[in-house]
């Protein structure tokens, strides 16, 4: 690997899990940690971490492991979470109320500040400390508190107008929980879940497992 | 591309999004679309979709574009949606919940039929018609069901042993919602869904978006 070359982008998706493991070892009081250790926990080899790493600079010494908080540090600081980062959610039916009171959101770096619903029952509630606006506050609201990073669990028929909304608001960055793909323009990231589509890629290795030549996926 | 060439694990993970798509063109009243068209709606090129289809066969007419309503049909073939899968669901707190009342799961192929939570205030409860067992049954109703696939909902700290009961009950492939990583024996396909770790991800280039030299990461 040349030296400053870019990470890839499934290098960088990893660093996230990296982080969430070391968070649980923090936890469970364990302050040292190898690469094979490490590894262990996210199913990928010691190489693989080491190798993932040294996109980023010296860590850990050889023969010694990682010291399991000034790792965690550096790559929370890696991954941009040392700053702060507002979240709005858009959308809180009960999807929407799952992730707004999704403990993981505790974290460093994310912090779900600002709800919006198009329902007028669902508008003045209060989930996890915020109020639910009315989706007509999404622009004032986005601008006023410097929103660049947006979760939205509308149903599909709504999505590309939402996402259309919170772009032209300044919203770089969304989380697609809606079951359908989102036009946006450059600059602007879209990431998607949506456990359908994932379990039907899992039937078409089901479905084959008595073939004669299976096609095995990684586990990842 | 070599003829009966196996595709690739990225190429198997579109077909549900073109799938998904030719349902909502399907429902739209449209029968006839070219790959170019297809490939606008998921942000792929028209080249992409006829190079991700080559891989299990022919496909439609050179200038004529393609029959919805039967690719449909052999996309799932291919992905093994012309079967039934029953599903079960373990953890039914809201998350839970949410997932066993998603409208998506209404489609061809996958049935949540089993749900199961540790919280005897939960058991007997009924979910979108499905009445909720305590956790000592898996076993028993896996085996009698024939479930291979399931979708764990539980909190982290329980995710490994519900994991192990499920594998040794005869699951093969679980979608994980639990924000960590569970060790399998092979021949189990574990996928995961952490909306923490994806906007972890991306905080990384937000981060950097003013850097001279960005790396841009690309939609999926």
């Amino acid at each position: 690997m040349e030296r400053g070359e870019l990470p890839p982008d499934v290098v960088v998706r990893r660093l996230p899990l990296y982080a969430r493991s070391l968070r649980y070892l923090l936890q469970e009081g364990v302050h040292s940690v190898s690469s094979q250790e490490l590894g262990e926990r996210i199913n990928v080899t010691a190489a693989q971490i080491r190798k993932d790493l040294s996109y980023f600079g010296e860590f850990g010494k050889q023969g010694i492991g990682y010291d399991v908080e000034r790792l965690l540090q550096q790559i929370e600081e890696i991954l941009g979470l040392t700053q702060d980062w507002p979240v709005a959610l858009i959308g809180v039916g009960q999807l929407g109320q799952a992730v707004a009171r999704y403990d993981g959101f505790r974290t460093k770096g994310i912090h779900i500040v600002a709800l919006f619903d198009s329902d007028p029952a669902r508008v003045g509630q209060e989930i996890a400390d915020v109020v639910v606006q009315s989706i007509d506050q999404i622009p004032t609201t986005i601008r006023e508190r410097s929103i660049r990073m947006a979760i939205v669990a509308v149903p599909a028929l709504a999505a590309q107008e939402v996402t259309n909304t919170l772009v032209d608001a300044g919203v770089r960055a969304i989380l697609n929980y809606a079951p359908i793909v989102v036009q946006v323009p450059e600059g602007v990231w879209v990431r998607y879940i949506d456990p359908v589509t994932v379990l039907h890629s899992m039937t078409y290795y089901l479905a084959r497992e008595h073939d004669t030549d299976p096609a095995l996926p990684p586990n990842d």
